[in-house]
Parts: structure tokens; C-alpha cells; sequence
């Protein structure tokens, strides 16, 4: 196929290029080797990203021509909606197959966003001892440490040696796949300090463990929220961080695979919601559930705009004395808008990051209306000459002049303010400061510049 | 302090409440025994937070007050400008002192952004070993694999087992402070594989080491870009990965948290630019700086908003002959920018995700311009309404309607396809998709609108 879309994605990572063609023309010619021999080389989470890519007919020829070929794995890879349609086709002795071999904690992650009745479905096909591990998790509070944990922690009494560590691990039968430190806890089971495997496999039998205790070491609440651990493993480069219940004692590891997968969505979350859309979008949700996800956004913004419409109405008399000012009005409100969106933004990302807080605020919010005021001086100065030279009149370059300055001004003040506030109210500034701070560009961008127009000009 | 703005920071992570008021106090007050009491205690990370909280002088009269307590993880930790500020109120001495604990990455790190002069200053401050290896690392492209990986590696050749490895492990005297996996390597010293540190502890020593491979196994080329990197620590939930040269021998290995620092940066790059703010911000730039980097996005706007503005002056008739007209007629403009930027935004994600590719790309961009059709069609019929009601003119009422529609199903079209077509002739769309989508919808919009009240209403 040469198809010249296929040209986005020349990269050297992911999907290779025609592969998803391939595929869909061994479906539709029903080879079930040549889609084995397709599939089989692939990492589970490009196979996920494969079904994405496919339109919903083809992907249920795929998976009733490839019938045993899913796995647990590839499950856990697919978007909220994909995973929902793909175990339905399934059916339960194929689910059953398909997740046996997932840790506890996969299958916590597989399930906890299924409907209960397809919940149900993937906890009946588990052995009792896995179920009984994934409903405690699940009991845990949503986005909470305690649902991004593994239980199964590898884990010494703090007066061990080098040795007697050793050697217990090399007579362990049921070692976690990956494990990267042996955590330490007294005899309450509190985690004291923890020992990476390197430093356990460079250091003499006799030296005691706590002397190889890594200055790294923080621990976590089982009921903290998620977005605090990813952040921890972010500034502080953890790479494990052990997970302990009201009283201390351990019950879990984070691992940084899991932080990071965190800290991906919420800053998916960020961007999505800064441009006024909510809720986990993927490229497979259907046109309905788009459409209703788009359309609040949307109808807030016709709120702004009828707003910004009344402003305007309330100088109608002005315009029709000179229908200029109706073909410029547009241009302060949306530079002011665009301004305001520039400050909001870096608001937005510093406050995530808690780089900006209560002792640099006024510090922050001075530098963005200096920056307003040096930028609305720089566009007064050039549309005003524009307006000067198209009309012809002097004081409609002035009235526009005045009115960037004012609305500049203000964009960097209310930029950095409405999230702020926001922020301290409770509600999220990723989501709601956008709307916020467009009315105030609009409503001050049209009222500056026709209030002005009116005074000077008429 | 009960400054109201501090519980801005109220969160179980990040920096106390109050100690940077209190770092502040001790700093005015002269006090370094206070001072050595609040920083002593802090990770790195968020002493150089601390730093970028408080002002330019503060950071001064801190640091003089501070002397010998800087260290090189807390200018690593630095953003860049401010990086530059502290290195200068160092002095060689302190500096040399400062980074002299630094392995060789962390000082590429360290320097790659810095000045030249400031670069010099601090090479001549390493070690003749130390400067070679980050001269050499250096010598990589800017962004690639080799200038992010660390050049120790621990290897072994293939053929050994378990116990083999573990004596070799337990001899070596200089194992690097954090690794995670046995790199094995062929005589040519191409990388075949890696075992765990777990797997290697748990398993009998007469196993061979190829028998406990990794399926997670993957090898980065040294000039390969970061972002690729990164992509693929985070697809294929890697932990580590060797790094090789043109030759296909092993040069370094890259760790997660490396790949998760270049994740984050790539996630924050794309929000600012989608807001139009390019270049790293930080909120510790001057307001020179700032200005300047916020200039070029608002000069492309003002462009764009004379743009629809000459599409309104084409209109001047229509508008004296109807004032209503120019009070409504930035609402279907407003709505068409703002479900434009809905879609350009899930697209640019989707892209840099890897998820909309030339396979689905038709897929969506239909999704879209249906999403458009329907929201288009719902807005219709309330500004329809809302528009007769307001001006008594059922007809008004229908041309915002139709506009509205028309917009709204552009604004879908035009918010995928030119990402789409900008990431094809190889522009960054999240930095220039904004621009070109609130074009195409502010001149459909204002057209639409005035066009079809020119035909229907006068």
C-alpha cells in the first residue's frame, strides 16, 4: 500500500508502517496464518494500539478469526471503550484463558473501570486466592496508592545482614517479577529504610543491612491519592516506594512503571480539559458519546459569548454612527483572549508542577501584567498605526490603541488570578479557568474599545 | 505566617507550608544556623523549588548566606536561567566543590544548556576523567539517546551463568549506584539480552543466563531522538535499555527516570505550545524575556484577527443596514474557534501518542465532522431561538442557525486535517495548528454569518 497518509508515522517507534493494512487484508481474506504471523511478533501494547486503528467491523472479524490468540495483557494495554467491546466479543471461557496468567494488581487495573456485570464476568474467571487479593484492592478508594500497589512485596527484618538476605532470596520460591529493592521493617511490620539489589550484590555478607539503607526512601498511605505518589516519583526519582496502611505497616510497593503511567494521564487529563474537553477522549469513542463530552464546554462558551453580545448591544447606537468599529471590535477582544490563554496556561502548569504557590503568587501575577502591559504598549502601537492607515482617522488608531492596552493588561492579570482562585474554591483550573478568562478578555476587550469609541469618537 | 495565599500548597507532597516564608525570615535575619536547620533536611528538588519561589534578591542574600551548602543535585535540579544565575554567584571554587560528587551524565545534564563560558567554567572544575566522558557525551547530538544515557555500564558475556555473574557482581568495587538489569553481551559486544537483579538473586547458580532473558529487551541507537526514547519506555513499560553505537556495540544503558524526565518535558513543551507560548517557560524568567517569547504567537493572532476583520469590512453595507448583526456576529466566530480547538487538540494528542496514523486518520477526521454536524445543529436550534427572541427576527434567527452549522462542521474538519497536513510538511503542530484553525474559523464564521444575512435578510 502506498497510501501517502501512511507517511505520519515514519518514526522508529511504534507501529511499523503498513502493518495495519497487512492486517485487515489477511482479515478480510480470512488467513488465520498470515495474521498469526502478523501478530505474533508484536508487543502486546502495539497489538492494543493495532485493534485502535481498525474500524469496529474489521476488529470483530479479527478477533473472531484470531479466536485464542488475546491475552491478559493486551486487555490491560486497550483504551476504557475498546476493552469493554473486545471482552464482550470474547465470550467467558476465552476471558478466562485470556487473563489467567495477570498479576493481582493487572487485573485491579483490567477491571476497576468495567461495568459491574462485565466486572463480575473477569472476577468469576479468576482462581479464589487472585480474587480475593483483587476485591481488597478494589475496596480501596478510586486513583488511590492503594489500587496502584502490588501486594506481593519482597521484604527483611531491619537487623538482617547482606547475607542472611541473600540467602533468603535465593531460597524465595515465588519471587515478584520485577522487584528492584528489598525493603526493611521492624518488628511491627512498619517499612524502616530499603537496599537496592545492586548494592545487596556488591556488598560482604557481614556488613548489617541498615547500613545500605538508600537516602531515596519515602513510603506512601494506602489511601493518598495517586496524583501525589506519580508527582513524589517525579521530584524525588524514586524508582520504588514502599505502601503502608493507617497503621504503619506495610501492605503494598508502588513501582515507578506504574507513577509513571500517572503521571502520562494526568497530564493527558491537563491538556485535554485546558482545551475544554473533558473526560477520557479516545480516537474509537463513538460520534454520540464525542458530541455529549464536547458539548458542555461548548454551551458555556455560548453563555461568554451571548455575554460579550450584550456588551456589544449596549453600543449599537455607537456602531451604527460607524460601522468601523464593528469590523475592528473583534481584534482587542481576541488578542486579549489569546493573552489571557498564554497566561493561564503557564498558570495552570506551574500550579500542577507546585512551582507556583502562596509565597511567589503576587510575585507571578506582577511579572504576567508587566508582560501584558509591555505587550499591549508594543500592538497599541502597531494597530493603532493599522487602524490610522485603513480608516483614515486618527482617534480610531488612538481608541484601539488604548483599548489593547487596557485588555492585555488585564489578560495577564485575570490569566493568572481566575486559576488561582480557582484553585483555592476547589475547582479544578485546568478545567474551568479557560471559560473564565475568555468572558473577562471579551466583555473588557468590547467594552473598552466601544466605550472609548463612544467617548472620543462620537 | 497565615497568609491566606499560602494553603495554595496543601497537598501531602511538595514543599511544607510556610518554609519558604521562614527561609526567607532566617535569610533577612542573617541567621545561618536557622538556615543550615530548614535546608539541611530538604531533597534537592525541593531546595531548587525553594529557590525559584523566592525573588532575585532573596536568592542572592540566600546563597551568599548559604556558602559550601550548594551541591550538584541541586543545580541539576535548577531550571535553566536560574541554573545560570546561581553558577555565577558561585564562584569556580564553590562550583568545583559543588558538582565534584556528580557522575558523568548527571554533569552532561548539568551543562548542555548552560552557555559556553559557563560550560568551560565548569569542566575545568571536573576531574581529567570525568571531563572526558562528558566531553564525549557531549559530542552527541543534542536530544539523542547518547547525551541521555550513562556510559557505566555492568555487563557479561552471554555464555555465563547464574553464578558466574553473582561472584563477578560481588568483586567489582565500582558498580554504578543505581542498575537494574545484567547487560549480556556477544564477544563483539553487542548487547543480546539482560537478566534482573531479582531473577539473578532467586535463581540456582548453574543456570545459564540466557535462559533467563528478559522478553522486555530492547536496545536504542545512540543518535536516536529522545522523544523516541521516551515513547518507548512508556509503550513497552521498559525499565532500562542498552544504548549501542552504528557498530551495534554496547555504549551505556538509559534508565526510566531519565526517559520519564524527557516524558515530562515533551508533555509540557506540547501545553504551553498548544497555548502559544513556545520555548521553556519558567516562572522565575523576566518580564523581558517573557514579553518576547509571548510576542510571535500574538503578532501571528493580531494577523489572523485583521484577517477576519477585512472579511467584516466586506460586510460594512449589511451591517449600517442591520446593527443585530454586529452584536451577534461574534458568537458563531467564538464557537467555531473554540470547537476547532476541541479537535486540533485530541488530534495533536492522538498524534503524538501514536494513535491517529494514516490508518484511522479518514476515520476520524469523519468522526469530527460529525461531532461538528451535531453539536452545529444543537447550537443552531438554541441561538436560533435565542436570536429571535432577542431581536423579534425569525430570519435572524435562521441565518445564525445556518451559520452556526456550517462553522461548527468546518471547524471539525479543519481542527484534524491541519494538524494532520502541518505534521505532514514536517511544522510541529501543537505550535501552529492554533493559529491556522482559529483562521480558517473566525473567516468561515464572520462569512458564513454576514454572507448569508447579506442573501436572506436585506
Amino acid at each position: 500500500m502506498s497510501n501517502a497518509a501512511d507517511t505520519l508515522l515514519d518514526d522508529d517507534e511504534g507501529l511499523p508502517r503498513n502493518l495495519v493494512a497487512q492486517v485487515v487484508d489477511a482479515v478480510a481474506a480470512g488467513d488465520k496464518s498470515q495474521l498469526d504471523a502478523l501478530l505474533d511478533p508484536l508487543h502486546p501494547a502495539d497489538i492494543a494500539d493495532l485493534l485502535e486503528q481498525i474500524d469496529e467491523r474489521g476488529r470483530a472479524s479479527l478477533l473472531a478469526l484470531w479466536k485464542g490468540g488475546m491475552d491478559g495483557d493486551i486487555l490491560s494495554e486497550l483504551g476504557d471503550d475498546l476493552r469493554e467491546e473486545v471482552i464482550d466479543a470474547l465470550g467467558p471461557r476465552e476471558l478466562a484463558e485470556a487473563i489467567r496468567d495477570l498479576e493481582s494488581d493487572d487485573v485491579v487495573d483490567l477491571v476497576e473501570d468495567l461495568g459491574d456485570d462485565q466486572q463480575e464476568q473477569v472476577l468469576d474467571a479468576l482462581g479464589d486466592v487472585d480474587r480475593m487479593a483483587v476485591e481488597k484492592a478494589l475496596a480501596y478508594p478510586e486513583e488511590s496508592a492503594g489500587r496502584l500497589m502490588q501486594m506481593e512485596v519482597v521484604r527483611a527484618p531491619s537487623h538482617w545482614t547482606v547475607g542472611e538476605a541473600i540467602d533468603y532470596l535465593r531460597a524465595s520460591d515465588d519471587l515478584p517479577e520485577q522487584f528492584y529493592h528489598l525493603i526493611l521493617v521492624d518488628p511491627r511490620m512498619k517499612p524502616v529504610g530499603y537496599v537496592t539489589l545492586g548494592r545487596l550484590l556488591g556488598t560482604p555478607r557481614a556488613i548489617h543491612l541498615t547500613e545500605l539503607l538508600e537516602p531515596s526512601f519515602r513510603t506512601f498511605r494506602v489511601d493518598q491519592d495517586e496524583e501525589d505518589v506519580a508527582y513524589a516519583f517525579n521530584q524525588y526519582h524514586l524508582i520504588s516506594a514502599p505502601v503502608v496502611d493507617e497503621d504503619d505497616r506495610l501492605v503494598g510497593v508502588i513501582t515507578i512503571d506504574d507513577a509513571m503511567i500517572v503521571l502520562d494521564e494526568e497530564h493527558e487529563e491537563d491538556i485535554l480539559r485546558l482545551a475544554g474537553v473533558d473526560g477520557e477522549s479516545s480516537l474509537t469513542d463513538k460520534v454520540i458519546a464525542t458530541t455529549k463530552r464536547r458539548f458542555p464546554w461548548l454551551a458555556v462558551n455560548l453563555v461568554t459569548a451571548i455575554l460579550a453580545s450584550m456588551i456589544i448591544s449596549l453600543f449599537e447606537e455607537t456602531i451604527a454612527g460607524l460601522v468601523a468599529l464593528a469590523v475592528l471590535m473583534p481584534i482587542v477582544a481576541s488578542m486579549g483572549g489569546n493573552a489571557g490563554t498564554q497566561s493561564l496556561t503557564v498558570a495552570v502548569r506551574s500550579m500542577a508542577t507546585k512551582d507556583l504557590t502562596g509565597a511567589n503568587v503576587w510575585r507571578v501575577i506582577r511579572r504576567e501584567v508587566l508582560v501584558g502591559l509591555v505587550n499591549g504598549v508594543a500592538f497599541a502601537v502597531i494597530m493603532g498605526i493599522v487602524g490610522y492607515i485603513w480608516f483614515g482617522e486618527p482617534m480610531l488608531g488612538v481608541v484601539i490603541a488604548l483599548a489593547m492596552v487596557i485588555n492585555l493588561v488585564v489578560a495577564g492579570l485575570a490569566g493568572t488570578a481566575i486559576p488561582v482562585l480557582l484553585e483555592k474554591v476547589g475547582i479544578d483550573p485546568a478545567l474551568a479557568s479557560g471559560a473564565f478568562v475568555t468572558t473577562v478578555t471579551d466583555v473588557v476587550g468590547f467594552f473598552a474599545f466601544l466605550g472609548l469609541a463612544a467617548v472620543m469618537l462620537l
